[in-house]
C-alpha cells in the first residue's frame, strides 16, 4: 500500500529532512512540495538551498514547488501532509488544510497544548490519537491534526515514560542543545563560538508543559496532565546536532541504577517502520561519559534515544539522555506520527 | 608591608596564572619559583611554555626555577607558598613544606576534605581558618595548610551562601565547563569539537562534598557539614574559559525571584585586595540569557561571580551562575586565601 | 587640543568598536552618535545591543542617538565623522556629509578605488591624502573623504610595504578569516562549526585591487597602481577575531629570511597616538607556529601587525601575517586615518 | 578470490579506519590484528578504544590482538599487511615483515622518499609499482613495500595530475587541515578552539617533495622527480575531518577555467573497488564557495577528491581542493594500494 504525501514548507531545514527521510520510504510516496509564494513554480533543486548531508534525491530535485495552500495540491491526490511551517504561518495555514480534509502531521509548535489536539509520540501515547474524534466534533473538520513535541521535550519524555513505573514526582532538567535546533540561521557564529547561552526563549515552557501532556492519561474525552512538576534550564552550546540533557528525577520509590537502566532498555518501541527495535539505548557504568552528541546522535538512524550516567540521588535518580534534534526531534517525529496515523486508520 | 611568596609548580597552566596575578600585587612579592627537576636551574622564560594572555613579566622571566623542595628555597626568605601541583605530587610535597614551617595556600585537590584542613573561600567561611590551630596541634607542623575548593564548586557556593537565609534543602546542579579546567592538554580537540562530554571524573563528587564543607559550621574544633543534599552533573563543552552552571535549589521558604536577586547582590565581599566590591553580579529579567561564558568570565578581573535567570520552581528556585575557572576557580582562589592568611595573622 | 567627532552608524558592530576606541582618546571627543531612523531619539545604551568586551562608557551610554544626516548633528560642533555604514547606505549618506563640509574617515567599502579618494594607511601611504585637493576640485566639496582598506587587505599590506625594497612582482595570498569580519550576524553557526568556507564574496577582489592602490605612487595628481600582480583565496574559519594570512611573494631580488624579518621589524610606524611603536612584530625560527589568531590578535591593543614563518621559496619568500580585523582592520583603521587628518591639517 | 590481510597497529585511529573500510570488502578478508605488547592477547573490542562513526564489526570485535611481529601472525596465512604504525616504530618493524616475505602497504611516513620504494596513488602513478623489482634486487626481500603519501599531499596531487597537460611550473599551496590529521590526541582543545596554527611540523616538506615524486616519471629503474617547484603553507584549523587546500599554479599554457574544470572532471579513476567512478568532483561558478570540509568530505565514501573555485590568475590558475584526510588521506589510500598490488599480481 502506498500513501501519497505532501510537505508543507518543503524548502526549509526541517522540510529538507522530510525529503531525506521520505526517500525510499516503504509506505509514503512524496507527491507534493509547498513553499512560500516566492518559491512557487520553481523546481525543488532551485527553490531549496539543499544542506542535508546526503544528495538531494533525483526524482524530488525536479519536482515543481507549489504555494502552501490546499488548492495548489488539490490535483495531487494527497491524503497526508507533513508540516514544518514557522508556527506563525502554521496557525493560519494548517486550519485551511484541515477544513479541506487533509490529515496534517505537524512539527509546528502552535496548538500543541490545545485540548483537542493530540500531542503524540507513537511509542509513548498512541492512544491520544483518540482526541481526533473530539477535534472533528468540535471543529467540524474532515481532516485531522496531530502534533509532535518540541525537540528538547522528545529527547527526555521516552526516558520518563520508562521510569514512571517508579513514580515520577519532580523533574529538574538541564539541556545542552545543538545550534540546528534554532534553524539554519537561528544562532550566529558570533553568539556561540567559545560560548554557551543559558536560556532559549519558549523552550523551558515547552519542556515543562508538553512533557506533562505526553505522559498524561486520555480518558476518551480529554487528556489529564501528568502530576509531575517539571522545571527546565535550556542551554545552547556549540554543537551542530544532538541535544544532550541532564535529568534529576524525584521518585516515589527507590530503584537502584541497574533497575533504572533495565526499565529503560525494556521500554518497548512501536511496531512502525521508523521506530527503532530498541527505543532507548542505555550505556552502563563502564561508559560513564556517554551519551555524547557527536558519537551518539546517529543511533538508529537518528530515531533512537540514548541514555547513560544513571546514578542514585537522595530523592531519586539522575541520568543523561540524548537524541538527534532534527531527526527524532523534528522531521522524524512527524513522519513517525504519520506512520501511526496510517496504521490506526486515520489515513 | 611586603610578603615574600613562592609558587610551587610555577611552570604549569595554573602556575602561570599565579605569576600573572602576582604581577603588581600590593602585598606579595614573588621570590621563588619551583618546578619539576627537569626544569630546575633554567630561567623561567625557558622553563615555562608561556600561554597566558598577557606578556610574561620581565622580572619574572629571568628568575631561576628551582626544584620543588623546601631546601631549594631556604635562602629566599619566603613565608607563604602557593601550590598548584598535581594532587598526587602535592600529597608528598606539601607536607614537607609544612614541616619546614611554610604557610601553604594550595589549589591541589588532595586533603580538601581532611578534618583538620580549612577549605576556605574568604567571602564565605573565613572563620574556618581556625582549623589551623587544630591542624598544628594534631600534625605538629609549624606551618599551616589551607585549601581552596574545586573550580566548579567555587562557582556555585557563593550563590548558595547568599541564598541560605531562605533555607537550602536540596541542590541539583548541571555544569557546562570550559576545557581549560582540565589543564592545557586535558581535553583533546577530537574529544570536544562539535561535542559535549556528560561526566568529569571526580568532579561531581567534589561539588557534592566540598559545597557542604564550605557552607558548614565551625565550632572551634571541627566543621560540621551543611545539611543540604547536593547532586551534580558535570559536562565539558567546547568553551575555553568560564564555567556556567544551572542550579535548582529546594528551599525551606518561598522567596520570589526579586528577593533572590537582592540576596545575591547584597552578599558582602571580603575586605581583601583581590575580592570584588560586588562579589555577585546579578542579571535581571531583561537579560534572561546571561551570564554567558565568553561575555561574563572577565567580570571583576575574573574574580567575580555572575548570576542570572532566576525563576521560581514549585519547590524553590532555579538560576544560573558563572565564574572564570582558572582565575576565581584556581590561582585567584589560592591568592585570595593567601591575602586572608596575611590579614588574619598567619603569615 | 580637542577635536569633536561623530560616529555614523554608531550602534553596529564597528560603531561599537569606535565608541570603545574613542574612550579616553587624547585628541578626539565623542560628540555625536548617529544610527538608523528607528534608533534616533533613543539613549545609546538602549539603541545599541552592546557586545564589545569592555563595559559601555558611562558618558556615552546616556547620549542621545540621532538620525544619520548632516542636519541632525549640525548643532554639535563636530568637524570629523567616522563612518561604518553599510556600503549601500554610505554611498548615499557620505556625499551629503561631504557637501555639508564634514571631514569623513570611512571604513565603508564604496568608493575605495575611486580615483580622487585617498585609500590610506598612515604608516604606508600618508602622502595619498594629497588626493583630497583633487577631490575638492572635482566634486566641489568643502569636506574631505578618506577611506581605509578592507580588513584582509590591511593585514597584508604593511608587510608588503616592508618587503617592497626587495621588489615585489607577484603575490599569492590565502586568508584564514575570523567570523567577526562578516558582522555580528554575517556567518551563521550552522555554516561554520566544524567547517571552513573557501570564498568570501568580493573579498578576493578587494585584496587584489586595494593592495595595488595602497602601494602605488601619488604624483600630486593621481595614484598609479603598484605593478605587482596579486591573487587571493579568502577563507572563513571558525575563529572569532583575527585574520591570519599565508603570503607567497615572488621577488626581484633574493633576500634570505633574516633579511626579510629585519625589513619587517625595521619598518617604521607613524607618529600618531594609535600607531604602535613597533608596527610589525616578527616571530623568528624558534616560534615557527606563530602568529596565531587567539594568541596574537591583541598585539599593540589590536593595532599591530604580527608576522612569522618566513621561509625562502624558489622565486622569493613565503610568510604568515595576522592582524585584529575589527580593530586594525576596521574601526582602528578609520580612527588612525582621523588622527592623520588632524596632524596634516585637514581637520 | 579472497586475500587474507592483517593490520599492523590496528588499535590506533588509522588502524580503526582500516577495520571499518575492510568490513564487507569484496577481496580482502581481515585475518590478523597487531598492536603494541600491552594490547597483545586481548580481544580487539577491549584493546581498541573504538571511536569510528560506525559500530565495531561484530566478528572483528572478538578477534585476538597479537604483537606486531612476523612470528605472531605466522599461522594466519596472511599475504598482505596494512601498516599505520608511528613512523619511528615502522622504521624498525616494517623491514622485519618484508624480510619475512610479506607485502606491506604502508601509510607510515618513513621511507616514502627512498629511491627504491614506490610512493603510489593508483589513479596517478600505478606504474611506479615497478620499483618493487628494484627494491627486491637491492634489499633481498621476498616481500614488497609500497607507501602512500601524506594526507595533505594526496588531496592536491590528483588535481595537479589532471592539470599537468597544461604544464605545471610552480605550485603555491595553503592548507586548512583538520585536527584528526594529527591523530586522536595530536591537537589539544586549548590549542585550537577559536584559533588556527600556521605551521605543521614536517608537513610542508612532505607536500613539497612527495608531490614531485608522485608526478615523476618511472623509467624502469628509477623515478625522476617532476620539475615543478612546490611551496606549501600548512595550517591547522578547528575542523574534525577534511583537508581544504588553496592552490595557485603557474602554468606553461593558458587554459581558461572551463578547460581546467573539464580536465579535472575527465581525469580517469582506476578500475579498483575503492576508486570512485568520478575521481575528482568539480564545483562550477554557481557554487563558488565549495568545496567545504563538513559538506564535501563524505564524497564517494571519503575516497573522492572535490575541487572548485577555479579562477584564472596572471600566471596560471587558482582553485581549491578537498579530501577526507583519514579515509582517502590515510587508511583508504593504503587499502587502495593494496587493491592495486593484488591486481598487478604482487599479492
Amino acid at each position: 500500500m502506498s500513501v501519497r504525501v505532501g510537505i508543507l514548507g518543503a524548502t526549509g531545514a526541517v522540510g529538507q529532512r522530510f525529503v531525506q527521510l521520505l526517500d525510499d520510504h516503504p509506505t509514503f510516496e512524496l507527491a507534493a512540495l509547498t513553499a512560500s509564494p516566492s518559491s512557487a513554480g520553481r523546481r525543488y533543486r532551485e527553490a531549496a538551498k539543499w544542506r542535508v548531508n546526503s544528495p538531494i534525491p533525483d526524482d524530488v530535485a525536479d519536482m515543481e514547488v507549489v504555494a502552501t495552500e490546499p488548492n495548489a495540491i488539490a490535483d495531487d491526490d494527497v491524503d497526508l501532509v507533513f508540516s514544518s511551517l514557522p508556527s506563525g504561518v502554521a496557525a493560519d495555514v494548517e486550519p485551511a488544510f484541515l477544513e479541506a480534509g487533509y490529515v496534517v502531521s505537524s512539527n509546528s509548535s502552535n496548538d500543541r497544548m490545545a485540548e483537542d489536539v493530540p500531542l503524540t509520540i507513537p511509542e509513548i501515547n498512541p492512544d491520544h490519537l483518540g482526541l481526533i474524534e473530539v477535534q472533528r466534533d468540535e471543529r467540524g473538520w474532515d481532516g485531522a491534526l496531530v502534533k509532535n513535541p518540541n525537540c528538547s521535550t522528545i529527547t527526555m519524555v521516552p526516558t520518563l515514560a520508562a521510569l514512571d513505573r517508579f513514580g515520577i514526582e519532580t523533574v529538574h532538567v538541564s539541556t545542552l542543545q545543538a545550534v540546528s535546533g534554532a534553524g539554519y540561521s537561528g544562532v550566529t557564529s558570533m553568539e556561540i563560538l567559545d560560548n554557551a547561552i543559558p536560556h532559549i526563549g519558549g523552550e523551558e515552557d515547552k519542556m515543562e508543559t508538553e512533557s506533562r501532556k505526553l505522559l498524561g492519561e486520555f480518558d476518551g474525552a480529554s487528556v489529564s496532565l501528568h502530576g509531575a512538576d517539571v522545571a527546565a534550564s535550556c542551554n545552547r552550546i556549540p554543537t551542530l546536532d544532538g541535544h544532550l540533557e541532564n535529568v534529576f528525577a524525584k521518585l516515589a520509590t527507590d530503584p537502584d541504577p541497574a533497575e533504572v537502566r533495565d526499565a529503560m532498555r525494556e521500554f518497548e518501541g512501536a511496531d512502525l517502520h521508523s521506530s527503532p527495535d530498541e527505543l532507548i539505548k542505555v550505556f552502563g557504568e563502564n561508559d560513564r561519559n556517554r551519551p555524547q552528541p557527536r558519537l551518539d546522535r546517529g543511533y538508529a538512524g537518528g530515531m533512537g534515544i540514548v541514555a547513560g550516567g544513571v546514578e542514585r540521588t537522595t530523592e531519586g535518580i539522575q541520568y543523561n539522555c540524548l537524541a538527534h534534534n532534527t531527526i527524532r526531534g523534528a522531521a522524524g517525529a512527524s513522519l513517525l506520527n504519520g506512520e501511526l496515523l496510517v496504521t490506526e486508520g486515520y489515513v
